[in-house]
């Protein structure tokens, strides 16, 4: 079996063009899911996937299915995918080239004529970001049946608007069920969102496992009163005991070296008026690390940071958890067609260990799946400077489209 | 000249009545300035006003002027007020109680049938409390020139609402000019909002000046990226430079004992998702002293928090000044206006500073001016637990009534 090529020009191109929409000022992207802006960019999605040969499909939870039928039509399909979705200051490579990389596979598919023996499915999965709506992997992970359709279409934004009221907004509240649709394999291409590849050389990182992440919310309570009067003697201040905890929360983290992560990215204070002494914090949190054992060992330490900062500052500390993901070793057959991928493209190759979720972490557990990095030449994502160089692009879509050909033919 | 009193039970009945506009579960008040229930409080205020006998004029900031005409009816008035609007987490003392003894003075006039040779005017002041709309005293700094009429109806809250469309809204966009009306004198009856009148037993703290409060904004700006892939060593977390900064503002306060105070209690943290690492928190902080130097020295103790936390935290912080007020001499003989009429009374007094500003620090340039206040049961307020009984309330009405009758006899 040869080897076969993306046009790689085409493919820069389309996720240029799609990076317009929503497109900031330092050149990124703000792409919130369900905007007006994913909206727009999920329809041209559509069109260019069916300008492509591709039938589509919107399921109630809004995942795009973009179809291209094989020789066997009721075969399970192998799936490829990612998302539209960014952060508040994302770029235009996190999610949406893994989506362009599939486009690209299906384009070439058509232009070279060829019909595989299974179905190749593109998708699109809803709001895996959770930057709009909590939580994330949201789409795949209704898909696979972890979180319930109804739990997540009333989820809300800070604004009030439910993702069910956002689907209709834009017009992709689909008809179709969710879920009951088999895959044979499912294969994600994404950008590396740290150093590591460019740092070490190699070309494409074939995700053999990903960290493990425990996520918290910390309800820290103290006393409302007036900001003058009020004796320091006499305060509890929910703000004060908060910042104590994210300097923890922070020195837990480095406390491990490069393996080591955490993370208090977000807080709600009530009632943040000028005049008044904080009363109460929610701040959300996560430790991360490959060793589970060494997460455990963060997560007790985080404990006993709450309850000593909470004695000194005179306050209550809750720390519940509300998500966790990992450790997860990938499937090793599928890190095997990535690996010989590579090497039959000559790309230097790397196993990696993914920090972050992706979508293909859901998928894991729903049928073989595949995910693999290119290198970031900034080493850094969530942020406008984000950026992969189009020859990298390409690597990672002469991989995918060499892959499904292997898997479905 | 005799001693007249109040009808400390109607006194006490009116308080009641109109904190139910606004009553939180737990027995204290929200009623945010210009909000619906604002609105419904200055309409009954206003109905009461005219029962007791008295004009009303609404000017274009919403201030409220109750006008009670004295013999001399062209006389600049003897003016006594307060305001309607709590915090968030308000009680039911909190400004509305300095009101409420104003009507009960002008209810006590009328039922004497006592004309006074210069007029009287109870006036409730426009956003006291800066919580839903900035700068505070909004309504007497308009009134005396400190603030410009443009500007304070161009502020808005955080949903986008100008304090120009929330005065329409409650129909308290009244048409008389700003300014421009002549006080004799002005005072004002307030709780206290600290311990220190419980403490030493005196029934009566009579206001001769004021701490110095120095308001500032520190913007700490890092670098947005993903919480997960960024090496602990790679971050600009502006979450974590706040944080390191706001125990230092608490550090600041508390070692001046009691005699300093510092805040950080509001907080706006950009992007605030999950998924990313903060790249911007604006914070709100301030330090107070009633000594000048001290302030001064506390603020340079700020400053080089500021610089050293940026050094250490990988992030830049910018601070910067955007209001102060005090320290304040109040005008001698008003104090001993006051202190000769709570001895008359037998109310043991003490002399007293003010930490927080009220109505009374703008007007004070105005005209000669007098602020005292009626012990705190709890020694706490901008809190639901906020109280002061049923007889200091009446003390402080008393000690009013026969001010204002000795000032516009």
């Amino acid at each position: 079996m040869g080897i076969e090529r993306v046009n790689g020009d085409r493919l820069w191109s389309a996720l240029m063009e799609i990076g317009r929409i929503g497109e900031t000022h330092g050149g990124g992207c703000r792409r919130l899911a369900l905007s007006e802006e994913d909206g727009r960019a999920r329809d041209l999605f559509c069109r260019w996937a069916r300008e492509a040969g591709c039938t589509v499909t919107v399921d109630a939870i809004g995942n795009i299915f973009a179809r291209r039928d094989g020789t066997q039509r009721d075969a399970p399909a192998v799936a490829i995918g990612s998302h539209l979705d960014t952060v508040p200051t994302g770029g235009k490579f996190d999610g949406v080239y893994g989506v362009m990389a599939g486009l690209e596979v299906m384009r070439r598919l058509q232009e070279l004529g060829l019909t595989t023996r299974l179905p190749v499915e593109l998708v699109v999965w809803t709001n895996e970001e959770g930057a709009r709506f909590s939580p994330m992997t949201m789409g795949s992970s209704v898909f696979t049946g972890d979180i319930a359709l109804d739990f997540a279409l009333s989820r809300h934004d800070p604004s009030g608007v439910s993702v069910g009221e956002a689907l209709r907004r834009i017009g992709h509240a689909g008809e179709a069920p969710v879920g009951g649709r088999q895959f044979t394999a499912y294969l994600e291409t994404h950008v590396e969102q740290g150093p590591l590849l460019k740092e070490s050389g190699e070309r494409i990182g074939v995700v053999t496992g990903s960290f493990m992440a425990r996520y918290f919310v910390a309800t820290i309570k103290g006393q409302a009163a007036h900001v003058g009067p009020t004796l320091m003697e006499q305060r509890h201040d929910a703000m004060v005991g908060a910042s104590a905890l994210v300097l923890e929360i922070d020195r837990i983290g480095r406390s491990r070296g490069r393996d080591g992560r955490s993370n208090a990215p977000h807080i709600e204070l009530f009632p943040n008026v000028r005049g008044v002494i904080p009363e109460e914090v929610r701040l959300s949190c996560d430790v991360r690390h490959p060793d589970a054992g060494e997460v455990q060992a963060m997560e007790a330490e985080l404990r006993e940071a709450c309850r000593r900062i909470a004695e000194e500052r005179g306050v209550s500390i809750e720390l519940e958890q509300y998500f966790e993901f990992g450790p997860i070793n990938c499937h090793q057959s599928m890190n095997e067609l990535i690996g010989e991928t590579a090497d039959l493209l000559d790309l230097p190759r790397r196993d990696i260990l993914t920090v972050a979720s992706h979508d293909a972490v859901p998928i894991m557990e729903y049928c073989p799946t595949a995910l693999f990095f290119i290198p970031s030449e900034t080493g850094i994502s969530h942020n406008e400077k984000e950026y992969s160089t189009p020859e990298h692009c390409t690597d990672g879509a002469n991989v995918l489209l060499n892959a499904v050909l292997r898997l479905a033919s």
